[in-house]
């Protein structure tokens, strides 16, 4: 530690501290208690806690002072924005640390993508540690632009900020013992290892947990969770943007295990964070619904840390970093000030710290090979066509069989029966890979949609009426090297840039959320009455989630993991 | 994991597994219920909770199976015992593990002492745990075998079984940063960094935690455990011998704190561990005392794993090791079978397990060089002199001024006022020193008791009615190369052989007992009504408790830390 003499004379009580905050309700997460006590803080770190001098003193006049929060497990991708400008949403609701799991950048870039994460995340008033991508391509059903094995992460494992292995999703790998899959959970000896098994019950679940596995974040039910947390998993309540399983959970919580409980959000959207919240939001959620505030504060903070191993955060006692909120209501528990390491972060809302110099952004992921025609689809006489037809606000999909419309021999989107087409076209290595196929439920009357996210190759996925706008917005992802385009008649009508990787904007967080106000209300223009069409549209290549996907290899039966033809 | 493979294909139920606990109460620690589940085990772990088939089936019959208890704090010499005979003493108790610092043995033999406890702890029903010895030798007055340093740690801190620093007793060499004691703490990153503590409130306690300890086993007062619990140490709730501060602590705890305390014994002889048992002792006494048994259970195992990164012990789940208990009431918490890594290791009181081959044991430690006439001391004519009084049941002692009693220009024992004379010669390093003094409180009425054990240096300790008898118990100790014994009129009458140091028996765990009792029913045919007047002798060195105490350097003020004239 820094001039730890220093402190450790500070803590003695020979120097005032640089800081006191006086008259504070010490939310204790540590003795599981709220007290009152004066906190001295030096250099960053509590020295002390009682009967202190400081050099400036902050009276909190009563109010609640606790550990900062933390988010156990997300997805800085799925808020579309930098690290800097993550922070400025998160921050002022009272994060101080988030565990990410960058999949998707490792996707796009590998090794390269994770190592950008660990480099723009630094200086920040928001701790970011990452678990390595452990499912990078998620399948072989799609063309990403990364492979990554034991071995790579091997090479990354030992970085401090490295909190562990990331979600092993290939749960049926990991309990049939495939090679590749243990190979990955030996690399994450003596860090953490995260799961994801949704739905996984019973003897496969507990093969599961005995390769290794100690956490899960993908509950839905309450009895799944139980089971999961009787086998020694770590519970990731999960509230995000979508997913939203906190209160159905809530009930799991007892006084013997509430240790083994964290709160994650796995994925949430940049607009989301602004106006809902993070952390908090869960934290305040769980008061709401009877949860102890002391066990909801400790779910955010300390529990996290330990499962984690995150040194000297999550708590407020001597050595740990400085990083706390202050607020004044338990009830409501809105966050009014954030702190970290001794200094104010975000007050009333307000985000108060410096952004870093910009990191450079990754090379260019737009490697495209197609032509117009790639886009056509020839008719096959007298036959009838699958159709992914989408569930609203779920990733899985259903498989329909529609009669295809039909002009000069080819088959074409119909718009009536909103019959529309899917295009995906490989853009990390240039392959010529296109896909094409339909979808029903996006009710567009015009024009087209496209994204370079598109989980979890984020290839080009677009929708669309006609074949010239499909073009058209598949042109303009190219020219803003990635991004989110509405078009109409050839001209796009609202656009995001999405340069990083084509999966992150490089514009300031207010920006970012205006432009995906407009995309949604352009796509709501056009006739889309989905609430989230972007994010409807990046899971429809998703093969592992049932039932029918499209990816740049083609329409694929995510029952079977397997390709299938367009014809029945 | 061996056979990983295999083990997968058992838990995902392919196969039947070894051994199949049914119709068991599991106490769950992770989920904090008592839930009915079978529990299959292979190759000593646990592979799965619920549905499964055993090549072999135990009916449990609705009994309670939890965890095997573990010790967060002992040290083993304390009960005189090898490892393996510690072993055959607590586990029919249902320990599975101890976390033990071997202070006594490396105060004799420094690296060498820690190196035989690990290797002499090997392939037993116990798992043994090392916490480094930080404090070798204890002070500057007195002559141990050995000095430790910081750089002698680092050579062992990255043996897998050793967990991490031990109690850091130079607390005020913490606080106040000294190198050599912050060099310790800092070999312990990554690691556990234990405490000690005792009464050490406020400023210089918040200082003691900010440079790094992170547990406390000394606290005797509610108070002084909540204000280090407040501030992040991890509280050992300690019930030995003769330290029991376990029922004045349980008030600590609450339902939001109980993950961050434990228990621990740090002494305990082995008659006690026999006949009143070992953690279970502490989970009864909790229980009895309006403990939930589900708290007292997770104190007494998943808690003291997790502080300690235990791995795959301290609870019943998928990848653990399969070491549990089975009893048959919560209340009475009589443990009825032990088993380790699925082998039945204790049942109804009796040890199971074989005891492997002995390890050689360390090199002879008896190196005296002393003379009769070292003895003699000579009087000071007209002058009263300091007597050390003991203080029953207690570390501590009281300086008293008492007229000296001479016969022949000498200083003699005075039986009549229980004046008697102690006697501490150095052993490690043949130096010649030789420390006199005078002793009230054992009440001898004739001959003498010896020691080699006498904390923390463990040089050969004596107190007797007439030098003859006191030459003859050094003698006697030379000759078994360590141990206890009691002389009268020349004559041994009772001994117990401690060639293990000088500190610990070779023999099996009964006679040990028996010549224990022997030495100490001796005593008391001697006039001693101590109640364990070997411990109160060996305690006599112990320079940084107060008041006053005789080493190999002479009489010592305990309150000034300083050597001091036997005479005023």
């Amino acid at each position: 530690m820094r001039n730890l003499h220093h402190k450790l004379a500070v803590a003695r009580g020979e120097h005032p501290a640089e800081l006191l905050f006086k008259n504070g309700r010490l939310v204790n997460v540590l003795s599981g208690e709220i007290h009152d006590t004066n906190i001295a803080v030096e250099d960053g770190r509590i020295i002390g806690l009682g009967d202190y001098k400081g050099r400036k003193t902050i009276d909190l006049r009563g109010a609640y002072i606790a550990p900062s929060l933390i988010d156990g497990h997300f997805h800085v991708e799925s808020s579309q924005l930098t690290a800097p400008e993550f922070a400025r949403a998160v921050v002022p609701h009272g994060t101080g640390a988030v565990v990410i799991d960058p999949h998707e950048y490792a996707n796009v870039l590998g090794l390269d993508g994770i190592r950008y994460v660990l480099e723009s995340s630094k200086n920040l008033p928001l701790d970011f540690f990452i678990m390595l991508p452990s499912c990078v391509p998620a399948t072989s059903l799609e063309t990403a632009g990364a492979r990554i094995t034991a071995d790579d992460l091997g090479l990354m494992i030992a970085d401090e900020r490295v909190a562990g292995i990331a979600e092993l999703m290939n749960y049926p790998g990991v309990y049939l013992g495939m090679k590749s899959e243990l190979a990955k959970i030996a690399v994450g000896k003596g860090k953490a290892v995260d799961g994801h098994a949704p739905g996984l019950r019973g003897k496969n679940l507990n093969a599961y947990a005995l390769a290794g596995v100690r956490s899960d974040h993908e509950s839905t039910e309450l009895e799944e969770a139980r089971e999961k947390l009787r086998l020694g998993l770590h519970i990731l309540l999960r509230e995000g943007s979508t997913e939203r399983n906190l209160i159905h959970l809530l009930p799991l919580i007892n006084p013997h295990n509430a240790g083994n409980c964290s709160y994650a959000t796995d994925d949430k959207l940049a607009g989301d964070l602004v106006k809902e919240g993070h952390i908090d939001h869960a934290v305040r959620e769980s008061i709401r619904h009877g949860l102890s505030p002391i066990t909801a504060l400790q779910i955010a903070s300390i529990n996290t840390a330990r499962h984690y191993r995150l040194h000297n955060l999550g708590a407020i006692a001597p050595r740990y970093w400085a990083d706390f909120i202050i607020f004044d209501s338990l009830k409501k528990f809105t966050v009014r000030q954030t702190w970290k390491k001794g200094v104010l972060v975000a007050e009333d809302g307000e985000y108060l710290a410096k952004t870093p110099a910009a990191v450079p952004l990754p090379r260019g992921t737009m490697n495209l090979r197609y032509q117009v025609r790639d886009l056509e689809v020839k008719a096959a006489r007298g036959k009838k066509m699958k159709v992914i037809e989408i569930v609203p606000n779920q990733i899985v999909t259903r498989k329909i069989i529609v009669t295809p419309k039909i002009e000069n021999g080819r088959v074409v989107p119909d718009i009536g029966k909103d019959v529309l087409k899917l295009v995906v076209v490989e853009r990390h290595r240039a392959t010529g890979n296109v896909g094409v196929g339909f979808v029903r439920g996006f009710q567009l009357k015009d024009g087209a949609l496209g994204s370079t996210v598109a989980h979890d190759a984020h290839n080009v996925v677009v929708v669309g009426t006609n074949d010239a706008d499909i073009c058209r917005a598949i042109q303009a992802l190219e020219q803003l090297q990635g991004g989110q385009v509405a078009v109409r008649r050839g001209r796009i009508t609202a656009e995001l840039g999405l340069p990083v990787a084509g999966l992150v904007s490089d514009c300031p967080l207010m920006e970012v959320i205006e432009r995906l106000d407009a995309l949604n209300a352009e796509a709501r223009a056009m006739g889309c009455k989905l609430e989230a069409p972007f994010m409807t549209l990046s899971f429809l290549s998703l093969s592992p989630i049932p039932e029918l996907k499209l990816t740049d290899q083609g329409l694929i039966d995510a029952v079977k993991l397997c390709k299938t033809s367009l014809f029945v």
